[in-house]
């Protein structure tokens, strides 16, 4: 099993940005988290980070084709991005939506989310843990579903 | 170290309800993964259901003066409870909310939640497994926090 | 064939509550209609009100596993339950939603019901006649459709 | 006593027009159904339809003369005709609007109507025998009120 | 001259629920200040507390019979229940609404009141003294006019 | 393979009402076009205007149970008319919707059109000329599609 | 200098219609006083009345190619007529607004015309004497501009 | 009979202002035009203006113990004054609207009028005419009412 | 200890203005009542009324610099007047808002105070009487604060 | 006569993305079909895609000095790109839009485009076939235009 | 060159009003540092301060017949202001305004000027300085333009 | 002192681009401009465009650890890029927002900022000329803040 956890823009600067919101852990502390997440599952974890949202868009169609499930943190392309959301529903490979921070307790343009209605399922607020959550969280809904992606028609 | 975990309304039907949207897992099966994790981990979890909201403002309260972190799922009151939301707040105890299935992709009354901005995080969408993620979130938060409930004022 | 009639809050009032939008009839008076329409009809209809949201909710819990239709009357929860919604699309069956006085020609909040959409149908203004014209409509619903509850989704 | 049935844009298709939808009885069966009603009774009532906005406009203002009281389904014009509404006030005739299937569950903007507020009573999504369900509780409400028409001004 | 006082969700936990906000008086405070005034006022007064918004409704409904005049901090309930403000139309006893905290400068969901526009008046942000003031402001209304609850139709 | 085109109120008056925005072309020679384009595909075009909205309903109903499919400008009505929407669904005929001027650089109602998601498709702004480039698209529409109306569910 | 006067649906009722609001003139009441203003001036007014839009369209292309002015009491559809804007629009004749009653002071949809921003003027509230008010404005306006309709696209 | 005449803010600049938009006529002409129709009609009428929002105020109060009628223009504070609503309603004397240019047809803001629903009628866009038409439309609503000025409470 | 109390546009007329609304006291008795009790708590009050809204705004600026609190009634301002606002946060004085009649049972643009997220407390629909109770409230809140002004900025 | 066609994020994936939505051809099907036409009639037309909006932007300023006209499909970028759009005013270089899908019958915000008001005329839900239509159109137009970008004012 | 600037309402009270938000420096120091400015550019400039709307109304209209530029800070005024707007656009001279605190940084109504689309720039959030920097943006906007000001009509 | 000068997309154009809203200057001269100031200045300024969205992020990624201040024009990413204000607010640099043109007076999207609440200031609509004037007010804004980047959570 594979697995693809893609990182939005200024992910880069994790540990050094608004340690407040963000934390302390520097993104690279984070992929070090989700790789021994992945030995410990017997499974394959890429992981990219990308400033600009068009890359983003060309890695999750490069990924598409082999991943099993995705991990993504569009982080500020969460709210205006309808390009990534587009890519996510042409792969038509599973997702999970994790945010460092609970997204709903900060600035309003901040709750809503482009993929929302299209990923499986979201974790927010639980930190660096919650890569791993979802993940975890993924996994588990591959055991039980053969066709994932929400096709986001209601 | 005590959890709690509080079901709303309804949840006593999993299983049987709509088992499209919400699985065919009973509350009792929920309660018994909870437990599971519970005991692995080493730790105390409580659980309880109520259809009534005045009863769920009840036993927060009552377990607000013992827990360490609560896990609320308040189903149908998510989106209308704002005495929930004030009896979270009264307790000042840390709180991780799960919802079974992704509220983003069904009716747009579902994608509001009165508790989003005071609690420390959310797992949506991710089944029955969303509880034990989320007990492990908190329990991680409760690991790097001193004091933890999320004021809400911004 | 078994029906459930339910009232919700405040009507165990009438007659003596607001006489001129809701009449002068008692919520005795409308039940002994209802059972006289039931006895001409030869069906069974069981009558329950309470002021307690989570009540109507449960009392939707049990009689949802016995009775072949509903008609619901939700007086003020009509506008802000979505846990009595969650609880009549969880037992399947289906439902005619009833209002005494025009609630389309009270204040703006009486407009919109929680239900709406996934009933089969909706008698409003009509007075306590209302309760057995619902009746009579389920009743020709039921001769016509095997399975009946709506499913809200568009 | 007589009454007036006022059909608007598109039942002439009954029928045949969105069998799902609107079910497979046509305008015609309808119309019986409502003679037998009126015989039943022992009250004389018409049956009128037009695609013409203003040709209903002026049906209500003849039929407003000499009836009791209207029943009026007026369809696609239910959303977006004032003169229709002026034409009721205008006659001052009370009057129950009828729709064949559930508005409420359809597209949003079928969820308002322009005669909502000034009619008696609504009937809705009880298909065919809404027609005569509106009749009965049309009679219903004349035998209890002396003046009827709701002026709307609230 | 009998008067009713009545305290929604969490005040129970008043003293000890976030005291910047509310205060550091407990419910018991409150209710000795108010036997207080009653007392040098001569004129009876009760006090009841619930967490559950349907014991709210029926204890309305009791008191209204007996009642001369209302005190209602419906707390968390202000903002969302329909079902206080049907029991107050329907007993049609004056009533003043209370606040302790300045409701207007808090989230902008505390902004509305279900009650506003039926009720005499409001005392908002002055404290447990509140309470006492509006009992005064109450008592005062009653010496000027015979009937007295807002109808609420404009 | 029968289309029919139709055209809305006030495109009578086409090459001399407002031509700066709607050209010079008279709706003859808009017509001699069609016919033109007609005879090259070897196919039978019919064209029909009226200011009447339930007259353009009728011709709906009438054309409906002959075309293949339906070019339509509905002008005003566009931006007004459920009924010609209702008329659409209940004929089932694809259909596509033509603008002479680009409405959606005009006044903010004109961006609105109630059949735009009930169309196979919309060619706007292109003058006269759109006509025959609906008709080609239709045409190239009706090779590709068994079943072809937009139901408009979503 | 020549002059039409048009008159919207359910105006051939006046004096019958509502009276609190529309006063007891008849609709021939008010076409003497427009031809007694007339004969007064020296002019040719013509009046007409209709219950169909697109007639009232029909009736604005014809008199828009002789008419030197418009006053025109749109009547209901002056709240959802596009049609008659583009009339308006097409002839390119200058015209004022009449309205019987305050508008504005009456149901929020009958603030919104259609026409407000094309038009030369409005007289609205005063009542029978509106039209002849109307007559003598759009004359005092003609003798101060060549050209007169308002394009409306600010 | 008297009348008061009221000009907002800005308008002692008549003529000189925006001729395009207000025309050539400076308050001077504006008034000579008023007391010749007051000469005519036998009627006193004072006129009064002030870019102080307070005084406007301060003008009604007084005027509003002599006055039969007031006609205003509010100019600016037509948009955001309920000062001036204020001292009309208290005053009570029926009062007409007078704009010179159509507030319609400008920026959207203008739209919206604080008095709007409060007074007798409104005469917009027709200039410096303008104000001797609502003179003479007050001077009949005068002659067909007793009590005159709108309680807006619709 | 020293107060200010404050009356806006209008206010002067009291007694006479629409006393349905407002009642039938004067200013002069507000007044009155108001020097009764600050002789009964042995302070010291001034009062002070304008219709202008830089005129309130440069009285609250002079009391700022001696008043201990200020009890602010700005009538039509209250809706409307950022200035005021301004020099209460300016001057940092704590006030309270005091309306006579139920603003929120009344037109709804009277719902909307500039000022109540920045006032200690408000007092509303109590009458005159409402004066007094501000100015208690406000002396009790003194009793209990030693800095006091709301910085608004939540 | 030169012509550009621009195809946005994910338009590379064609074929592939989502077959029932956006058919089975792939992007070099569509620029074979473009080539075709582009021979037929005589023009020179060059192809461009990318997944970076910005590229998208670079690619617009390139071929904005060359190009007569330009067709762009903007995929997900419609909905959100004001650089696109101000590259395209930049240029002033008269545009087609084209979709493949109905993007009106899908999720609501596709519905809205930030280049609709000034582009030339759009060709939407006609599939692959609307490049070609597009380009027809856009060839009609400069036929009968000299300077023909929308600036967009209004 | 002579330039005007104006202050509104509480600028009196610089370098004691809140200092967090505006600033240590008083209006007097603002106005040397602007007459330092003067004397270095040669050009006269007047400065101006009031808390009356109409006074600063009066004041433009004074200065707009002999000034070339003015710069303003119309303080609270500029969210609610048209009159100050109407007088602007009345003189005809080109302004830019200016205000201390980022207005886009505090509580939402203060993000909407009245007049930010007539002026010809905004210099926001620079403290005192940001008037020198006003007035050199406008001396060398005067540098460049013949007539100045913003119609505003888009 | 270090200041970094960013500008967005299509300001390459500058000078050929829209000459009648963005001037005659190109970004060369725009940029000598700066650097003329700087060395007046005596400090060091770089200048940077892109057309790529990512791409200006990360360049405020890396001028964010060596520059003393920031001055940027976004362009058309002011209205929709939520990266760009997380990479100012991830750097902590102070910021100016510099527009050429009045945003304010132009399309109603160009109203919101992304960044307007997180910057220090605003220079909207002073040409070219309103990059120095920023550089000047940040360069004072330096002298009297140690700290400085607005947070934004208010």
């Amino acid at each position: 099993m594979r697995f693809a956890v893609i990182h939005g823009p200024n992910l880069n600067l994790l540990g050094t940005r608004e340690p407040d919101t963000y934390g302390t852990k520097t993104l690279s502390d984070v992929n070090d988290a989700i790789q021994l997440w992945a030995s410990e599952k017997g499974v394959t974890v890429t992981a990219f980070q990308s400033n600009v949202e068009g890359e983003l868009v060309s890695h999750i169609q490069t990924v598409g084709t082999v991943a099993d499930g995705i991990v993504i943190n569009p982080a500020a392309y969460t709210h205006t991005s309808i390009a990534i959301r587009d890519a996510l529903l042409a792969v038509g490979v599973p997702a999970v939506e994790v945010h460092l921070s609970n997204t709903d307790a900060r600035e309003s343009f901040r709750r809503h989310s482009t993929i929302a209605d299209i990923v499986v399922g979201r974790v927010i607020g639980l930190g660096a843990a919650g890569y791993t959550l979802a993940l975890s969280g993924l996994w588990e809904h591959l055991q039980r579903h053969a066709s994932s992606v929400n096709t986001g028609d209601s």
